[in-house]
C-alpha cells in the first residue's frame, strides 16, 4: 500500500521532493500547496500533482479557479487525506504549521530552515535513520548539514571520535533568485562560531565541530572547507579515505586536474550532463585531489548544491517515520535507483 | 532510411545536437568525435553513441583505449559511414575541417562560430529552409542570429520590410566556464556597428539591421534590446504583434510581471522546471509586458538561452540538406514534438 | 561674500557635494545632517563640517552626544543659517521636505531621485543654466540625464535637432552597497520605453529621446548603448563630433584599444590613477573607437560613474539659484578648476 | 641625504609605492620604469618621476619619445643612479632581474610573486624588521602574508607558540582587471594544504601554519577566515586580543554591525571615505563582532586589501636594506605619518 505524501509549499525545495516522491513505487503525492495561483501551479498540473491552497480561506481557494486552476480545497483538505506532510514552506512558519499538523494528527518533516528545537528530532539518512523510526515527526536537517553529515559520519564510523572546524564559502543566492546580493563581495557571518556546523550535532551528537561561514556573490553551490583531527591510531591514510568515500551513498569522488573539474561551475556542468532534472547534483561533491591526511589531521573541500542535495534524504525520511523500512543503507539504495531510473535520460 | 548523422566535436553544442538528432525518428547518431579520452567520453558511451577520435593518428586513437574507453577510429573513418557531419569543433577550425569534409564527399553543417564566406550558405529554420533544400553545406547561425530570425522574420513577412537597431547584452561565459571574465565590469564590443546584427542578412537579406554589443558578468543568457521601424502602413498593433509570435514556433511569451519572471534568472528557472535537459530552453524568450509599438517604432526584449536554441535548428537543417522534409514548418513540427517526448518527465 | 550651504542627508551624494562645495572659494558648508551617529559623522567631523540631526526631536538630537559627537541642532536650525539647502535625502522624502525648505525660505536643490513634478524644474549646467538663474528651487537631475545631456547637448545645438534611441545598461548596486542583487542575471525594465531617456527633456524639451534599460551584475558604472539621428545637412563626420567634445567639459575622450581601456573596470581604474578621492570621475568616458557616424544616424557607447558625475552640476546649480555666475561655462570652469586643486595628488 | 630609490615596473604595486616613497622625507624616486609608452606614462610624468625603460634596447628606449614622453634610458641608466630598486615587474620574471641587479651593485627588493627562495631572505615590518638590517636584498612577502603577519606575530610574541589554520577566500581578479573570472563559481586551490599561510614563516619561522584556499567572483578583497590555537596559559581573552590589536600599527578593529560593515564592500566604502588614494586601505581590517576566543581556540575573521596593504611595507623594507632606522616601530610611525599626511584631504 502506498504511503500518501503532501506537500506544503510547492516551491525550490517542495517541487522536487514530489518528483522524488513520484518516482518511488512505495508512496505518492497526494496533493501539493500553492499560496495562489502562479507558474508554479502549471507544474503540478503538468505533473499530475492534485492543487490545493495553503490556506483554508472559501475566497483564497477560489482565486486559482478564476485563473483557470483546479483546486481541490484548502491545507486541511489535503492533510485529511495524507499519511505525511512534507512541510517545504518559507522559514520561520514551522511554530503555526505545526500545531495544524499535530492537530490533523498527520506524520510531519519540516526543512533545515527551521531549528531542531520545533521538533526535538532533526534527520539524515546515514546518522540517525533508526532514531527517526516511527515518530511523529522530524526535521530533516539543511544542505550544509547533510552535506557534512554525508563524509563526517563514516569517519566517526570508523574513528570512535571526530573533532571538526569547518569553513563554509556559501552562496549568497540561488539561481533563480534575482533580488539578492552581494554583487562583488564577501559577508562573513559575523556570529562566531557559526550555528551552521554544530547542527551536525542534533544528528550525530559525538562528533564535536565548529565553523566559521561566509557568503560569496555565485548561486551555485556552497563550498565547504574542512579541518578534520582524528584520533590517535586511526590507521587511516589519505587513500584510504577516499576509498571509504567511495563506497559511501551519495558522495561522488573526482579528480579536478584529470576531469579538469576545478570549480563549482564544472561540477555543476557534470551535473546537468548526467542528466538530472534541474541539473540537480544529489550527491556531495569531493576532490580526490584536494584531499590530504597529514598525521591526524585532514584536510578537504567539498561542494553542496543547496538545492537538491536533502531531497533523496526527504525521501528516506519519510519511511523512517512510516516504520516501512528499519535499513537505512536499504532504503538509500531504493531512493536512489528510482530517481536515477526516473530522471536520467 | 534513417539520415546516418556524425558529431564532429561533443562539447557544449555537440552533445545538445547529439541528443536531439538521438529523439528523431528518420536520422540516427553513427558516431561523435573527442579529442582524447576525458568525462565526456562517458556521456558519450552512456548514451550508447560510438566514440571516435578527432584525429587519424594511431596513436592518438589508441589513447583511448587505455583509458578503458572503446574509439572506433578516427575522423575519416566516422566520415566514410555518415549522410552528413555536424561540425560543432572550437570556432576557426572552419576552413580545415571544411576539406575534410568535401574530400570524404559528405554533406557538412558548420556553426555560428564560423563565418558565412566559409560555406557561402547560412540556415534558419524559418527564414531560408527552402534554400537550403539539398544543398551540400551550410552553416547554421549563432545564437543570437537564430533569436533575431525567429522574432524578426514573421515581423518581416507580414510587413514586407524592416529596419532593426539591437543593442546585444551578452553573457560574458557559459555556465561551465570558470576562466572567463569580466566579474565586475562591462565590456562594449569597440566595432561599432557590431558584427552581430547584420548577421541576420546572411538568412534573410530584406531585413535592414545594425547593432551595438557589450559583455556583462552573466553566464546564463543573452538579452537583446531591440528597436524595429515598421513601414507605413503596417496595420500592426503591440497586441497583434504579440498574438502573431504565440503563433511563431520557438517563440514564448510571458508576462514578467504576472509570471513573477522579471530576469534572465527566472527565465532559466523556467526552463529548469520545464524539465528540459541541461535546463535548457530551445525558445526564443519574450516579456509580454516589455513590448511596445509607438507609432511605427516597436519596442522590445528578448532573451536568448545561447547554449541551446540552435539545437532543434541543427535538427531541421539536416533535413534541408538531406532534402527529406521540403517544408520548414512541418520540420520545425516534428523536430519539436519529437524533443519535447523525450526530455520532459 | 560666501555662499552658505546646507547638505541634509550626508550620505552618497551629500558627502560628495559636501567635499565639492568646500573646494569652492565662493560658497561653504554650513551644516550637514545625519539621522543618527554613524560612521558618516567621523567623516563629517574630519572634515569639520557642523553636524546637525535631520530631524528637529530634542531626544534624537540627543543620542550624537551619547556617541560622543557635538550636534549642532536639528534641520530647522541649519535652514536658518542656509542660503540654500542641497537635498540628498534618500527617495521619495521630497515632498515632505520641500515644504520644510519653503517654510523656512531658503533656496533648494534635490537630487535625481525626485521627480520633475516637485518642483517643476530641472537642472544641467550645459541645458539650462540661464534658466535656472535666480529660482528658489529646482533639481539636479540623475546621473544618467546628466550623462546623456553632456554628450547629446552639444551635438542639438550644432544640429538643430536630435532623434535618440538609447539602452541603458545599468549598475544594479553601489560598490558599497552589500544586499542589491541580482548576482548572475540581466534584469529588463519592462516599462517600454523606460523613464531614463525622455528626462533628458526636462532640461531640453527639443531633444527627441526614448530609452530601453536593463539591470545588470556590476556595481561600478552605468553603460550608454546610444543611437542617435542627426538631421539632414548636419555636416558632421566621426571626426568633427568627436572634436566637438573633446572641447565640451566634463566629456573624456579615450581610445579603448590603444589605451587599453576597454571595459568599464579600466575605465575606473584610470580614474583612481587620476587621483580623485573616492576614485570618482565626474567626467562621461566616451570611448573614441565606439563612435561611429554611418550616414545620418550616430551610434557611440558612453560610461557613466554613477555616484559622482553629479556633484559638479551640484555646485553650478548652486551659483544658478544664487543668481552668482549667469555664465555657465564660467561657472563649469571654476567649480572644475577648484575640484581639480583639491582633490589631485 | 635622501634615500634614492628606482621603482621597476610601474604598475599596480609599482605606481603605489612610488607614492608613498615620494611622501617620505627621507628617500625619493629617482625613476620608474615602463614596457613602453602607455597611459601609466602619464601617471609618471603628472608626478615628475623620471620615466625610463625596462629595456636598454635604443629602438625600445626610443618608442617612448614617438609618443611624447621623455625617457631618460634603459633600466641599467636608472639602476646606477638608485640605491635600492623596488621590483614590481610581473611574477617569474625574479631570476632574471636579480642579476641585473647585483651587476648593477645596487640594493633590491622583491615582492611576494618570487619565492623566498630568490632572495633567501623575506621582510615584513613586525615580523623580522631587525633581520633585514643591511642586507643586500629582501622579498616583501605577499599581500597575504603580509595580513596574517599583521595578527600573528602580536599574538606569537605575547604566547610564545601558535598554531594557526586559515582558509583563504580569495578575490579573483583585481578592480581594474576584466579578463578573468569566474564569474560564478568557487574555485579551490587543489593544492592542500595551500602555500600561503606557511609562506608566514619565511618571516616567523616559529608560528605553525597551514591554509587552504578558494577563489570567488570578487575583486575588491581577500578574506582571512582563521583559527589559532594559543598554548596553555595564555592569559588571554577575547577582548585582551582585541585591545592588544588595536595597540598593533596598521590593524583596524571595527564593529560590523554597529559601525554598519557587513561585508567587504563596506570596508572598502570606508577606505574610499577616509581619502586614501586610490580608495586604498593599507591596514588588515578585523571585525570587532567577528572575534571569538573559546577555551585555547581563538576564531577571527580578517580583510585584507590586495592592491595596497603591503605598500607601507615597501617603504620600511627601503629603510631596513639601508640601515638608516633600525627600530621598526619608529619606521612603521614614520611611513604611516608621512602617507596619511600625504593622501587624506
Amino acid at each position: 500500500m502506498s504511503i500518501k505524501v503532501a506537500i506544503n509549499g510547492f516551491g525550490t525545495i517542495g517541487k522536487r521532493v514530489a518528483d522524488a516522491v513520484d518516482a518511488q513505487d512505495d508512496m505518492e503525492i497526494v496533493g501539493v500547496t500553492k499560496t495562489g495561483p502562479s507558474f508554479g501551479c502549471d507544474l503540478a498540473v503538468k505533473k499530475g500533482f492534485p492543487l490545493y491552497c495553503t490556506f483554508d480561506e472559501p475566497e483564497r481557494i477560489a482565486r486559482f479557479a478564476e485563473q483557470g486552476y483546479e483546486c481541490h480545497g484548502g491545507l486541511s483538505d489535503l492533510l485529511a487525506i495524507a499519511d505525511v506532510v512534507v512541510d517545504c514552506a518559507p522559514g520561520k512558519m514551522g511554530a503555526e504549521n505545526l500545531s495544524k499538523y499535530q492537530n490533523a494528527g498527520v506524520k510531519f518533516m519540516f526543512q533545515g530552515g527551521e531549528k531542531h528545537a520545533l521538533t526535538g528530532l532533526s534527520y539524515t539518512s546515514s546518522a540517525n535513520h533508526a532514531e527517526n523510526l516511527n515518530a511523529q515527526g522530524t526535521r530533516v536537517v539543511s544542505c550544509n548539514t547533510t552535506g557534512l553529515s554525508r563524509t563526517l559520519v563514516p569517519l566517526y564510523e570508523h574513528c570512535g571520535s571526530l573533532k571538526v572546524e569547518c569553513t563554509m564559502i556559501r552562496r549568497a543566492a540561488d539561481p533563480g533568485d534575482s533580488k539578492k546580493g552581494p554583487i562583488n563581495a564577501i559577508k562573513p557571518v559575523l556570529k562566531v562560531p557559526s550555528h551552521h556546523g554544530p547542527d551536525v550535532m542534533t544528528v550525530k551528537p559525538e562528533i564535536e565541530i565548529n565553523s566559521l561561514a561566509v557568503a560569496v556573490p555565485t548561486t551555485i553551490m556552497h563550498l565547504h572547507s574542512i579541518i578534520a583531527d582524528l584520533p590517535e591510531g586511526h590507521g587511516l591514510t589519505t587513500d584510504s579515505i577516499l576509498a571509504m568515500w567511495r563506497q559511501t551513498p551519495r558522495v561522488i569522488i573526482m579528480h579536478g586536474e584529470h576531469n579538469r573539474i576545478t570549480t563549482t561551475a564544472e561540477v555543476m556542468e557534470m551535473a546537468r550532463d548526467i542528466g538530472r532534472k534541474w541539473g540537480d547534483l544529489h550527491e556531495i561533491f569531493v576532490w580526490e585531489d584536494g584531499v590530504e591526511l597529514i598525521g591526524n589531521r585532514l584536510y578537504y573541500f567539498q561542494a553542496i548544491h543547496q538545492e537538491s542535495d536533502v531531497i533523496p534524504e526527504n525521501v528516506d525520511c519519510i519511511r523512517a517515520l512510516m516504520g516501512t523500512e528499519p535499513d537505512w543503507r536499504a532504503s538509500v539504495a531504493k531512493t536512489d535507483a528510482a530517481i536515477s531510473a526516473y530522471y536520467n535520460c
